[in-house]
């Protein structure tokens, strides 16, 4: 962490600042510069609270440099993770590109057997498809919840086929578990922490999907909460972010897929048709 | 909703788009234009669905007219909506401006308790102090949980004044209702759909605070998920939203406070201190 | 045009502003809904001003159907533009990938013919090179200005490199148009109309890049004045827009170039290290 | 300005970095943390190019301190400019609150009067009024232009009231500075640096407004400038920026007003109609 002090900061304001420092039991280290000083602190083991510094007027900016999360962290793991999808599917490292495809919702039995038998003979592994729904208004279609759930059940075992879906509170955590491959959380709970922990318990396989405006950084940093749970096996999945561009549905940098792979050692995947929203446009970002 | 189709459509094209307009029981109203034609969609009791015609590639651009909620709009109820707290505070409508202060979170007995004091012998009739915390990083204090809610319930009742804290899931809404007078639903958690419905499913007044990067139309959807499960008690808490600009933590337009009040009943109230982040902002934006 | 109204608007409102369109020599068209009616507007060659209609109190939204371009428009120009850049290089429909590469500044004459010597060896037919650059700060270096502009000449004629460079000003455009191949509007210029249409004046081709906070709809009615004062020939460039997100420079979602190309027969090229702003993802973004 | 190195430096990555600094003539002070080191850059008297070091694989960070402005700063000038207009309107400091009304464009000899007359009644003291107009079309009305100029120079003779209008190229200020008492930069123009040195070399008061995605640090670099180029008569002008919210046309942060008064010594005006481009909403900002 680095404080910095306004430039009329005085000899009395610096020594404060160290004095509060040595209190947590961490070393302070002044920068002075030409026209304001610094006080860094050195010695922590992880991210350092800054509330004890937040109401001193003397400071004008305090910038973190340790980042909020440590087991999803290269430095602490250098090597790819890869997550086990059933008995031998993989994601992560060298393994081959994972295709996942389905419906937004499941809507009847027909149509998710049609589509599962579809995607069988194409050798697409993954079946998505949502039995619970968030939506925006509590008008829309809720999904077809509990009997979906039966449904996604049913067509893994019959047509051969492994099944992600979402999960959209604590205590579905079990009983979803029980009836599909892998556990999803969708953006809007990416910062749902009584959920990210009650996943984490679990070992199943996760998709977490970045929030609409999380920072790389909360991003990770949801996932670290899974981790720390005792769930290793969680595969990041880019969707786009929310800005002011509405010509597509969210914007998705593709760079940040090598930046986070850069950062952490989980796997990472991307979601071409919800990040553009466009039919069109899905098949030239697939590639 | 408006139907915009490509320049190129065909006589064939509009044919199908009213064809399934009308099966979805509703009336397709030709605009032919001079580059484009248009189809509206009228007869609809609310918010239509789009999926239906998502696929169609003579369609150019779905522009839904009709909002995703109902029962928070002025449309329905014209009257301001006043919110009782306690026995003698209320907020919305011509009620006195309601002021709500406190400590982020709850650290310990003698802090909630001189906090409490402190802002009773100032005429502050409602206290905030969280006891679960919603945090970016697993690694930083989560809060005093269960125990802080028995402080807050104990101060309320010794010092006599009204109490709001933060619930973060859905099972745990009983209990935080048991013991504080006010919910709050965070930021973060603005669309978690079952912790919506089950604070929907309480009498106690609550605070729905703004998501990150929620437009307007979808926290006052939000708020409809509590109307619809039958709490009408629901305070709109506008905490600024995401953007590029850091120079403050969060951004926030208050011109969106007389905005809302023209669409929605609700009460609106604005926290000054989650807003700018900066200890030094809050007198100016609080006046 | 879709002029949507309150709830509350009466007969009377609806007819005023059917007034008022029919004034501007347009035909209203209403379509009544179940909780408010709109009205349309057609006959329109192209896009309407709405001021007329802004201080209507009965008015809702208005909703604009038609775009703010026409020239850079598919709809007019259905076919790929292709931009020949020198005697044999082309970008545009189907011609190659056309490569461009350089250093941000020209810093010296050694600098620059070096590098342009390595691209020719190497085959990338454009050197880019900035002669005055746009900086935030005016305590930053701003160019070598017109001494650059001359070194950019010799280079290219000793070279036979292509070479492109931004202009800034419109009183530069004709120098500048002497001395490169191809002139560029930088990001920040991008709504610089005295500008664009000073480049719409010559012949040149014209990199246009898309401003820091441009809608792809500001992007192509930028280009429109290009096009409209007599220059067909521009080439639109990705750089990757303004948002939340910090970890990466910009936010840059390819998405957009299939979208642009979908709406315009323009060329679109992409800036993969302007948009990243680090070294190790220009790689991973440029394939 | 700090340097941030990976977790895998070496001691000859830091000793190569140190090097680079003290060749530029500054000193380097290491900050040996738990995780990571840090090499802070001391001595510069501006802000540093970080354009040397961007190049090494072993940095993970570079962070800023020095700011990219300087005679704008509080730091360098303590007390408020007070800005004169015309012979007896000041802004500035404890000058009274400064009123600015008038029509986005001027539409002719008979409106411009008009208002002119109204709004010397109503004790307003200064016109602004569009001659040269920025529009995203080049279908749209572009304003009355030099004819615009010479009503706004007639009005102001006549009526007595000061007359603010924008100036789009560089070319145009000398003209439009005869015309009127107070320069305006446009928000598309922020980063016009040509235009702002042409301001900053007459001595006229100039509106810098900020640009629709500008940082605080960029629209007070832009401010910088103008001081720079000789004239310190700017007054700095909030008009809301972009984000993705579409509720009100800009998001306007009203504590980015306190927040840069504490930075600089410029005065600070706001726009509430540009930000929130709603009538409705202008006069519950304006307050």
């Amino acid at each position: 962490m680095l404080i910095v002090l306004h430039h009329w900061a005085t000899e009395k304001d610096v020594a404060q600042i160290k004095k509060i420092i040595a209190r947590h039991g961490l070393r302070p280290v002044a920068i002075p510069g030409a026209e304001r000083t610094a006080v860094g602190v050195v010695g922590n083991q992880g991210y350092i609270d800054d509330t004890p510094f937040r109401d001193l007027k003397a400071i004008y900016e305090i910038i973190h440099v340790t980042k909020p999360y440590k087991l999803v962290s290269r430095d602490f793991h250098p090597a790819d993770t890869v997550v086990k999808l059933g008995r031998s599917v993989k994601v992560g490292g060298k393994s081959p590109l994972l295709m996942v495809a389905g419906p937004c919702a499941i809507e009847g039995r027909e149509q998710i057997f049609k589509t599962a038998r579809f995607l069988k003979k194409l050798g697409v592994p993954v079946l998505r498809a949502g039995a619970y729904k968030p939506r925006t208004s509590p008008h829309s279609f809720q999904g077809m919840r509990d009997e979906g759930l039966r449904l996604l059940d049913e067509v893994r075992k019959e047509v051969g086929i492994l099944v992600v879906t979402e999960v959209m509170s604590p205590e579905h955590v079990g009983l979803v578990a029980k009836h599909v491959d892998i556990l999803q959380i969708g953006a809007r709970n990416m910062q749902n922490y009584d959920l990210l922990n009650e996943v984490g318990r679990t070992s199943k396989p996760v998709v977490l999907k970045r929030g609409l405006s999380a920072t790389v950084e909360e991003w990770l940093s949801s996932a670290e909460y899974i981790l720390l749970a005792g769930n290793p096996n969680v595969i990041l999945c880019e969707r786009g972010i929310r800005t002011f561009e509405t010509a597509t549905r969210n914007t998705s940098d593709l760079s940040i897929i090598p930046l986070v792979k850069g950062i952490s050692h989980l796997p990472v995947i991307f979601d071409p048709s919800h990040a553009t929203g466009k039919r069109a446009l899905v098949p030239p970002m697939a590639l």
